[in-house]
């Protein structure tokens, strides 16, 4: 993985990052990835939250067509609970990237991130539109910006690039931070392809890769009301890619973007995985894992570096899914603390002291298995989302 | 309600508190409850996590016949994922309850609680059953001395005491503080009437009343391994009290120790309700609200005063509950901040500052309401639960 590269690093994409004057700040807000082809196939998943954003409802639509010209994405709003008006302004903003990239807005994907209630300022939206056109290049550069233009409370630009031996490539950039949870972290996504695909193969690749990728972080349950992950290919390196090859290299640049999601956290200080294994199935297993994940108890413990795993058992017992405590076996950091039912080790003889933790929780009923990742819950987490609105 | 009584407020009950020695602390760490008739009927409610302590398991299976001369409670130790040996250690005390008393272990129920996972100090524990059996009393005081000695990380006793009309009364004390959530907060909980009541009927009233009281407040999610309350009528007032009037002034009651959970919840700086109405049923109401209750992006914004209507919004939409967004009003202090799907007023126009919040949902669906109670994840809890194990 090569993190240097992102959108850009495919074949056939251009991109740009301004400011456009929608954050206060003055810093990059706006971002816009075309696809120069010569294909134009594209997949997107987007959030499992009952309440969705304008540009979500937007983008879910056009998608349906598979094909996608270009994405348009903001921080600074996120375009949410804002009723028709929001929509349209959605809607606005596709037609203007439409008009001047000489395309369709059925053709034009949008994302927003920002702040949920408030109406983005349309009038620097547009015009911001017009200067991003005229600075797209397919340079590093021009990925690096667009991938910094959708940052919010993130700290850094986060991209990820890989190349298989044949030649095509795929590459991305994510933005993150905040309400991280399962069924999409709460971010934007935007990875791009120069493998030659269709919609249909587009659509399955990115399910199957953000099943055990994006969908298995979870800093603190929040789904959000704009997640959206986006796949375009351009097919410029001519290469069709055998089914699996492309899977296996799409899963590895959404981990590696998971990643930095995770280690970008909100107050993060520590970096978790949760792996079951031994549930009576996976679904059993996710539950479990996402259960312990998002308990408040087990992340201040793991804050403090305290291998409470009193606190694992306790979440483990909560969940909707089946537990034989006499079978559990918790183990931190290698050290099995708790098996079969009791205490099988002092809980000192874990060492937490690292920024990496691995819990492993083991049901002993079954082959069911998965691992979640999290943070831990900190002053850094409460100071940042108690002190400003976001 | 009259906090200055607790459980020994009813006729028929003798209780006591001393420092046994569980807790390195020397503080009150033993309680002993004594029904002394002429009735005694029982009745008992149970945590629903499957990783159920020793206590919780031995005292559901004495509570089979709805009959109890005696509740022994310890802090210093939960007694959970303590094994077969632990279960041996809660028979064991049941034993010397009845042996002290001259009653039969299947009349003694057991409560335990502090950090899972470790063995109670046996020896102090007997030997404390036996200094506590001298010191039984029906004072206030003697009462006090019980709901202080089951204290963990809370900051006071908390107690309550109402009599009807009639002459029977309904007395009480609860612990709580941290591990707080539904079906249960995590607490133990004794309460006594001296009303003439049968098992059944007790069991049935305790039903209700915890329904719409214990189960209605969730800090963090955490439903225990230890949770339990228990009822136990003496019958000393001779009086057998309307089914309607008893459940009545029981949920009274246990309401009134439950909003003291709430105020010496770990952490607290924010006593909050949330109130879900116009949902499709009663059932997704409830839902939503502990959806919202458990939200950290809520509750880090609700620790600073921020009427932050979009992360409520967003936790609506998460809900495992019908929810149509363009129906969906928020009213937070009085001030209809989000109304059919969009903003309806200014956030600054809700004053957050004071220590209680009102946030009301309406989904303009149906008739299903339902109320939460919850606290702000403050800077407090984080310390409470990094620093200390519990």
């Amino acid at each position: 993985m090569i993190r240097t590269k992102g959108v850009t690093g495919p074949k056939g994409f251009k991109a740009a990052g301004v400011a456009a004057g929608i954050k206060d700040s003055g810093a990059l807000d706006l971002a816009l990835v075309v696809n120069e082809g010569p294909g134009d196939a594209a997949a997107g998943v987007f959030t499992t939250n009952q309440v969705k954003a304008a540009p979500v409802l937007w983008s879910q639509q056009v998608l349906k067509e598979r094909r996608l010209a270009a994405v348009v994405l903001n921080s600074g709003g996120a375009n949410a609970c804002t009723g028709p008006e929001g929509f349209q302004d959605t809607h606005a903003t596709a037609e203007k990237v439409a008009e001047v990239l000489g395309r369709g807005a059925v053709e034009v994907a949008v994302c927003s991130t920002g702040l949920i209630g408030e109406r983005l300022p349309m009038d620097n939206l547009k015009a911001g539109v017009e200067v991003a056109a005229k600075e797209l290049a397919d340079t590093d550069e021009a990925g690096l910006n667009a991938a910094t233009a959708v940052m919010t409370t993130d700290t850094h630009p986060k991209q990820s690039w890989a190349q298989h031996p044949d030649g095509w490539s795929i590459g991305g950039f994510v933005k993150g931070a905040g309400m991280l949870a399962p069924n999409l972290a709460t971010m934007l996504s935007v990875i791009t392809t120069d493998a030659v695909l269709d919609g249909d193969a587009l659509d399955a690749a990115l399910r199957e890769a953000t099943a055990r990728t994006f969908d298995r972080l979870d800093v603190d349950g929040g789904t959000s009301t704009n997640d959206t992950v986006l796949l375009l290919a351009s097919g410029a390196s001519g290469t069709a890619p055998e089914r699996g090859d492309f899977v296996e290299l799409l899963t590895a640049v959404a981990a590696d973007l998971v990643k930095q999601l995770q280690g970008d956290a909100e107050g993060v200080t520590k970096e978790i995985s949760i792996t079951v294994t031994g549930a009576a199935s996976d679904a059993d297993a996710l539950v479990i894992g996402r259960t312990v994940a998002e308990d408040n108890l087990v992340k201040t413990a793991l804050f403090g570096s305290d291998p409470n795993w009193g606190r694992i058992a306790m979440a483990v017992g909560r969940a909707q899914a089946r537990v034989d405590p006499d079978k559990l076996g918790i183990t931190i950091n290698g050290v099995a603390l708790f098996a079969n039912g009791r205490k099988a080790a002092d809980r000192s003889e874990a060492d937490l002291s690292e920024r990496d933790i691995a819990v492993v929780i083991d049901l002993n009923l079954g082959d069911g298995g998965a691992t979640v990742l999290t943070t831990d819950l900190s002053h850094g987490y409460v100071e940042e989302n108690s002190a400003y609105s976001s």
